[in-house]
């Protein structure tokens, strides 16, 4: 942290920032400049020390700017970790070197659908099944889903086929019950700051596919997996799934998928991009799908629906099998073509 | 719902889109433009209709644009409920004609600090004392609240106090226990889409104080209010709380103030604002507290320490019992210039 | 500026980062931390000087954050110039102490149109008429304005009635032009960052009124202002107009009403506020119109037209006559309450 | 357009909404919906009509909600012109079928630098050159260009080698002097709605490449387009180059690359993306232009430097000639496994 006082700040000003800076336990460093003077913390904060800090320089005149110098998140940091984050669910490998493909339904209707949408997935070359059971809705009256039941039809479509499962859970009292029932947790994006469905997806000991808020920065998102971390889970998968828009009119979200190069720069986590939310229109996924594994993504979450048509919900945005399947092949050619191993 | 569709759409693509219509049981109104057809649903859409038709439009061609024509709310609709929503908790009034202060610090940190707020809220003729028991914190390393212990000592000095008391709850199966100390049930605002939590908080039959989230549109804020009241709750105050900020470096948010009289224009219920939150600098908390009254808020949320230098949590947007008190004092004339009763 | 490098940053690296701050003329300063190292500069650092480090330190191996530590700005920042601008033109203030109302028709029609709005703003007290002669519009297809036509017709209304005039100028090369005919040249949201435009406004010698850019943060709109004052233009007046709307669909913009108090923190310039644009409904720009006022603004644009309903441009946003009068009665009573004298 | 009343509005309110549409010279249809009147107009309305019609509706009483059902562009449509624009500049296409590479440095800072990067760009294989004559700054403090004697360092450099140059012209009257040196006229992103910058650029007869404003909706760039094309100008080219960012601690921009395939869906015109300004910083440009060319991109925009080190402006975002090469290679790549040309 360094703090840059007025222009005309007077030494009793300079003097209490100082002071406050030593109540908390850290050595200011006074820095005099050319025209006014700076006062900098060179060691490393603890998180109470800041929080200290912040309440008391909130009150202290004479103050024209304060920078955050150092990152906020640790244990999500490649700073902290050098090795690349990599782990195998069942025999499906996710991080470096591989590109590993999530596909599914938006919702989990009925065991045919379910099944369908699995035997399609897995004929294209994909080996992780997804499905909502638990839905979040922005509205009381949509399909909020078939909850336990769900879970079921989705541990049976699974277990039969051999397929990874994932599925989302909304609240942390349902952990364990999700948890009974598919090979990793999904964390949705409204959910990203539940902090107590963080705490107990960490405690779980589950992998968990974290995807990123509408409105986090960077920083909230690898604190959000810093949670995660913080209640010793380790196998965490970060995802883009499209940011606040721009413009609603032509797309549902603002896809950010430079955030994967910038997520991989600075956390060892692997990097997944959903399209299918990214953009919310079925006919943007293919090239934004594309798009996400030359630009570097671990991987790729997209619904895919047996008959989007009849879908209950997210119709719009779900490929039919005929666009999974060009899909498939078209992420093959550029998988071959970047060097990477699609699974 | 109109649809409206290409130039050169064909004869067959216009049937497929009427027969989409037909197959959720609606009825579609073809609207033969002078270049291009134009399809509409002169009916109010269900929404499980909606969502069917939502899938099946995502998957035809010919279609150039897709516009709703109806808001997605009802309970909360002030179509649906032409009189104000108005109550009184403990003889304190919440709705039109009154403007109600709720005030307090951002964390419950000891007995001697939240009777020392209290004392002061009360002092300047305030009625109803926030404070944080459970704390939803970016980091994992930042203070998380003293949680049950923090709900005991809000209770016991809003008993003694004789002041309403307010406090956040943060997840689903919590709501019982803070339903038990607290007498208003706040929803924070990185809770406005937990689903669980709203449809528990509806059920409790306890007052809930909704904040925006940082990144919702009025009919998804309204759509959150609208599980709570579908849920049996019918107490339910709408609280502005800054938006996702376009420029982080000297505020917080954005303060979205004119959402207060959009929300008045189309809903019943009471709005709050909060400035504290709204700015995240205590020095801009007075001139936007003013500004929320005479924009026409029926209330305002503001977080006051009685030593913001030491304050555990948010210190830097807390304001001082000085400036607190003139804050009241202001408020309290500026009321009288708008007819408003100040409690 | 403050360079912290990263945790396993080598000597070597870090001496690159001392090299380039040397090579542009400056000291660094090396501050040894507990666990990384970061690298100050103590001196004012000068414009080309702080580019060429940029481009420099791109290029550089082990940084891990660099944070600006000074604000952009300087003859617009209230450090360089403690006293707060105020002056007046034709007998009508600008600046503390005051609110003053600039108000007329979003475009200027016909002679009869335009003496009618005047009439009606002098009539409830205004002083200052506004209207546009040159409009920039989002569609080639919208009404463009009277263009030099209209100059000619607000100087005739101007002079008949005594009234201060405004009008918008879209081009460097028309400053000339626009500036004989009135007496305040505006400058429009979308021409924030026209660089030539801002040159030529600040060499005329004219007061400028400069609207806030939709996305312009606060420091590049506070460099937008010393565009102009760099040129020798000293009567610069900022205007809040409302920044990208997060929902589109209740209003046209949001209204950023906190950026009045943040701007008068930093600025010596008076600072304005436009509802009518900020919000684009004229029903909620009574309440935003005294919000402003409440909040500090010195002054507000509002569009009102003896005609709203014949408008040949944003008549959805223009208050009515009696709108108009009402607001101005309700100002009057709030200027009172607040204590400053309203124009 | 559409208009739907409010659940209770009466009959004199559906009759003067009907009314105000006959007043502009169009049929009302009325709706009788199951709970409320919606209110249709089947004809295409012209933008006159619009305005006008905006504006009374704008004044009218029991208004539940107005949806725009048409898009506001036509010359720029895909609607209007089925056949995808293509064309050629001294042998160099654009358009469909070819990806075109434009690179350069940010300014022109002299003969050398200029000729460097020229030699650099043809060497790996680009035929268009790029770089800054008058420079659009944020900051009067920052490097302006070298203005004309930059124009003439271009041509003197394009004619020589060979190769098609563009450059960026800032305001209407300069457009004759940049037209005379440079093959293509750059319209800056800050620039995008500077209306008299637009109409003069149509009229030169000169290709133009319009990069879109950070805080433009797909409309709002497609109406920019529409000006040059209504003024005779046919070959436009539309470039992303992001959006306002969400995050601004670890990219300038947002890179909104879903926008190339949702302007080639509706739109002729070519769609070019340029990663420099999309991202800002050099490292995150070679993922995100290889993602733009599999996502459909026509061609790119990317910042090359001799020496980015010592580059006059914006050298932590351009690439060093290892870069750039090693790109086109990577690039060379993708065409191919794509079938698409790279040139």
């Amino acid at each position: 942290m360094i703090i840059v006082m007025q222009l005309e700040a007077t030494q009793a000003q300079i003097d209490a920032v100082a002071g406050a800076i030593r109540e908390v336990g850290l050595d200011p460093l006074i820095l005099p400049g050319e025209d006014r003077v700076a006062i900098g913390i060179p060691a490393a904060i603890k998180p109470d020390q800041r929080e200290r800090l912040d309440s008391m320089l909130g009150s202290l005149e004479g103050i024209n700017k304060i920078s955050q110098t150092s990152r906020p998140y640790k244990l999500a940091s490649i700073e902290f970790k050098r090795q690349r984050t990599q782990f195998e669910i069942k025999g499906v490998g996710f991080g470096p070197d591989q590109f590993t493909m999530i596909a599914g339904p938006c919702s989990i209707e009925s065991y045919d659908q379910l099944d369908e949408a699995a035997h399609l997935v897995q004929s294209a070359g994909g080996k992780v099944l997804r499905g909502g059971a638990f839905k979040p809705r922005t509205s009381p009256y949509a399909f909020q889903g078939l909850q336990e039941e769900g879970l079921k039809l989705m541990k049976q479509v699974g277990d039969a086929r051999g397929l990874v499962t994932i599925t989302e859970v909304m609240s942390g009292d349902l952990v364990p019950m999700v948890a009974e029932y598919t090979d990793i947790l999904q964390i949705g994006a409204r959910s990203m700051q539940n902090f107590p469905l963080l705490v107990a997806a960490g405690r779980s000991g589950k992998p968990v596919f974290l995807k990123r808020g509408p409105g986090a920065t960077v920083d909230e998102f690898l604190l959000a997996a810093e949670y995660v971390l913080n209640q010793g889970g380790s196998q965490v998968i970060l995802c883009e799934r499209g940011i606040l828009p721009l413009d609603r009119s032509y797309t549902r979200n603002t896809f950010d998928l430079a955030v994967v190069p910038v997520l991989k720069e600075y956390s060892h986590l692997p990097v997944f991009a959903d399209p299918s939310h990214g953009t919310g229109v079925a006919k943007y996924v293919p090239p934004m799908a594309k798009a996400a594994l030359v630009a570097g993504a671990d991987g790729l979450m997209v619904e895919v629906h047996p008959n989007p048509r009849e879908a209950l919900s997210d119709g719009s945005q779900a490929l039919t099998p005929d666009q999974f399947t060009a899909l498939m092949a078209d992420l093959g050619k550029l998988a071959q073509a970047v060097g990477v191993k699609l699974a």
